[in-house]
C-alpha cells in the first residue's frame, strides 16, 4: 500500500470510534464528478476521486459500502478499502435505499456544517438529490450535519500524520535558511519568490501547501498589499521589513509558516528600536499563546492571549484570526484560535484536543518599515503543545 | 493581463448577455476557502481563489461587485475583474445584505443544481448560511438555480476556448503517435503509462487532463479493469486489445481521448477479423454521431445514435454515456449525449449549441482479446459539427 493509501487505512481505523463517541449510527458521503467539487473527506476515507454520484457509507460498528458507478467498482477494490462494494448502471437511487434500509441507522451523518468548510463537502444539489432519493424511507429525516465527526477526525492527527507535518515545517525552514543568505535590498517581492522556488527545486521540489500564485507570498515595506495576495513588482529598499508566507506539502501533509527580515540601512549595524520592538511583541505573542494551549479549552481563548498581548502593547488588533489548523490542507478547517467573529460561526467555541495542530500567526504594523509576523504550528500534547516547525527568535537582518 | 485573466475577461463579457437571455437578474457566487471546497464558476468569472466567506454579484446590466475577507481585496484589486471590491473585517452579512438591496434583484441564480455537477459548487452549508444571512430581506425567496446559466457560459466556447483544446488535443494525439512506435508485448499496462509519461516530458510537461492515477489509463486484453482504473502490472499478449485513456490541459482547457492498438500474434500480419470488425464499428458509431450533430437536438438523440450502431450489429450495449462536453475540465458538465437514464438527470434533454465541445466514445467489447474503443472530441458548428482531435480511422497495430 502506498503512504496515501496506509493514511487513508489510519483514519478509517479511527472512524467507528469517533462515530460511537459522538453517537452517530452511519456517515454517508454522497458525492459525484471530485475533480470539480471535492469533499475533502474523500482524502481521509476514500482515498481517490469518482465521477458518477457515489455513497460511501461507513458504520459505528465498522461497516464499510461503497455505491459507486460500475465503471469504478475496479477502482475501489483496487484500493481495497471497503470491504462491500456495490456497482451501478442506471442510477444509485435503489442501491443506496437498500443497503440504508439493512444498516437501519438511527442518526445519519452528512457531510454540511455552516462553520467548517472542511465538513461542508456536500453540495447543495447533491444534498437535494439525496433528500428525494430517500423521499419515502425514514433516512430522510435523520440526517444531521458530520462536522463533529469530520473534525475529531481530521483534527486528531496520528504520530505519523504529525511527523509529516513537522517534515513540512523542516523543509521549510530549511529554505527560509538558504533564502536569507541570497537576500538583498533592490530585489523585488517576485525576484524573492523566484528565490524561493529555486531552494524549492534545489530541495527536490515538494509541491506546494496551496495555490501557487500565493505561495510563496511576499510583502515588503510599508503599505504592502498586506497578506493573502501574491508578490508584485514592489522593490524591497533599505529600512524595509519583508515577510514571507509559504509552506510545502509533503507526503500529502502541510506546513504553513510565515518569517521576517530586516534590510540594515546604510550605517545601521542592527534593527531600528520600533522594528525590533515589533519583532519582539511577535514573539512574545507567539510564545503566550503556546503556553496557554491546553486540551479542554476553547480556541478563542488562545486567540485573545495572542491578540491581547499585541494590543496591550499599543499595536492595531489583526484583522484576522490568530491560528488554524494545519493538516493535509494548510487551511485544515474546524476549531482554530480565533476571535468570537460572524465569519467564523462556532468554531471559536471548539475545544483544544489532544493531537491536533495549530498555527500561531499574530501580526502587527511597524509604521515606515512594514509587518512584523511570524507563523509557527504546534501540536497539542496532553498537556500543553509542541512546536513542530522551530520557531524564528530573533529577527533575520539583511546587510 | 495572463491567458487565464484574459479568458476570464472573454467570459465575464459573456454574462450579462447570458443572464438576460435567461431572465435572470443577479447571478451570485457564494463560496469560502476555495482550495478545500472549490466552486468550478470561480475560474470561469474570478480568476482566483478565496478563503474567507466571498460574494461574486454579476448583473443582468453588467455590473460586477466583490465582496471579500479584508485581507484578500489587494488580491481581487490585482487580478481587476471586478470594478467595486467590498472588503469586511467581522462577517460578511451587512455588506451582502447592502449590496442586494441597492440591486434589489427579482430573480437571483445560485450554484447549485441536481443535474449538472458544474453548477452544483455551492455547498449544503453555505446554501444554509446564505438563507440565515437573507432571512428577513425579500430576497431569500429569490433565488433560483444557476444551471442555464452556467451551462451556457460553460458550454459556448469562444474561439480562444476552442483553439486551446485543439491543441491539446493535436498534443495528445502526437504522444499517441510517438507511443505506437515503442510499444511491443511484454510491456505492462503500467509499463505503457510509463512510456506516455516520457513523452509528455519529451514535449514539455503539460499538465494532464485528470488525476494523475488513472491518466493515462491503459486497459489491455480481456477482462480488464474496463475503464476509470489506474495501469495494473497485467501483460500485454500477442492477441490483445490494448486501449488508452489519456489528456493533457493546455492553457487551462483540456483534451480526453482514447486511441485502441492491436497485438498481432507470430504469422498474422493484420487483425483477426472479428478485431477489425470491433474496430470499423466503433469507428462507424464515432462517424453517425457526429452527422446527427445539430444545434437544437437534445443530447440523448445522439447518444441514441452512437449506441444503437454498437447494438444493431449485435454488440452489448455500453454502461456509460456517448459523450460529455470538455473545456475547462476533462467532464465540463451541463449537457451531453447521454441515454435517459436516472445518473443523469435532466442533463440528456440540454439542446446542442453552437460553441459547445464533445466527446464521442462508444466502446465494445471483442470477445476473447479486449475492448475496443475510440474518444474523439467535436466542435458544434452552425450547421453539424467539427473534429477538434484528428480521429483514428485505422487500427493501429502492433507487431
Amino acid at each position: 500500500m502506498n503512504p496515501a493509501g496506509l493514511m487513508v487505512a489510519e483514519k478509517l481505523d479511527q472512524v467507528p470510534g469517533i462515530l460511537r463517541e459522538v453517537g452517530v449510527d452511519v456517515w454517508l458521503l454522497f458525492t459525484r464528478e471530485s475533480h470539480a467539487v471535492h469533499d475533502p473527506s474523500l482524502d481521509l476515507v476514500v482515498g481517490t476521486g469518482v465521477t458518477w454520484q457515489s455513497a460511501f457509507i461507513l458504520t459505528a460498528s465498522g461497516d464499510r459500502v461503497a455505491i459507486v458507478g460500475s465503471l469504478e467498482m475496479a477502482l475501489m477494490k483496487t484500493h481495497g478499502h471497503y470491504p462491500e462494494v456495490v456497482g451501478y448502471v442506471g442510477g444509485i437511487s435503489d442501491d443506496l435505499r437498500r443497503v440504508l434500509a439493512r444498516l437501519d441507522p438511527k442518526r445519519i451523518a452528512i457531510d454540511f456544517s455552516e462553520s467548517d468548510p472542511m465538513s461542508d463537502g456536500l453540495t447543495h444539489g447533491m444534498y437535494l438529490t439525496l433528500r428525494r432519493i430517500l423521499g419515502e424511507t425514514p433516512y430522510g429525516d435523520r440526517l444531521e450535519s458530520s462536522e463533529r465527526v469530520v473534525a475529531a477526525l481530521r483534527g486528531r492527527k496520528s504520530v505519523t500524520e504529525r511527523a509529516r507535518i513537522r517534515k513540512a515545517c523542516e523543509i521549510t525552514v530549511e529554505i527560509f535558511d538558504r533564502l536569507t543568505s541570497r537576500l538583498r535590498a533592490g530585489l523585488t517581492e517576485k525576484q524573492v519568490a523566484a528565490l524561493i522556488m529555486d531552494e524549492v527545486q534545489a530541495l527536490g521540489g515538494p509541491e506546494l501547501a496551496w495555490t501557487a500564485e500565493c505561495c510563496p507570498a511576499v510583502f515588503t515595506g510599508p503599505e504592502s498589499a498586506g497578506a493573502h495576495a501574491g508578490p508584485t513588482d514592489r522593490v524591497i529598499e533599505p529600512g524595509h521589513i519583508m515577510n514571507v508566507d509559504f509552506g510545502v506539502k509533503v507526503e500529502g501533509y502541510c506546513s504553513d509558516l510565515q518569517r521576517t527580515w530586516y534590510f540594515l540601512r546604510p550605517g545601521e549595524d542592527r534593527a531600528p528600536e520600533e522594528v525590533a520592538r515589533g519583532f519582539d511583541v511577535i514573539v512574545q505573542s507567539i510564545r503566550a499563546a503556546a503556553a496557554a494551549v491546553k486540551p479542554g479549552r476553547p480556541g478563542w481563548e488562545i486567540d485573545r492571549v495572542a491578540r491581547s498581548t499585541i494590543t496591550e502593547r499599543g499595536y492595531a488588533e489583526y484583522p484576522h484570526g490568530t491560528g488554524h489548523q494545519v493538516g493535509r490542507a494548510a487551511h485544515d478547517g474546524a476549531g482554530g484560535f480565533l476571535p468570537l467573529w460572524e465569519r467564523y460561526g462556532n468554531t471559536p467555541n471548539l475545544p483544544i484536543e489532544v493531537g491536533q495542530c495549530y498555527t500561531i500567526e499574530p501580526r502587527l504594523t511597524v509604521e515606515r518599515h512594514g509587518i512584523a509576523t511570524c507563523e509557527e504550528i504546534v501540536a497539542v500534547t496532553r498537556d500543553g503543545c509542541e512546536f513542530l516547525s522551530r520557531p524564528q527568535d530573533t529577527l533575520y537582518l539583511v546587510r
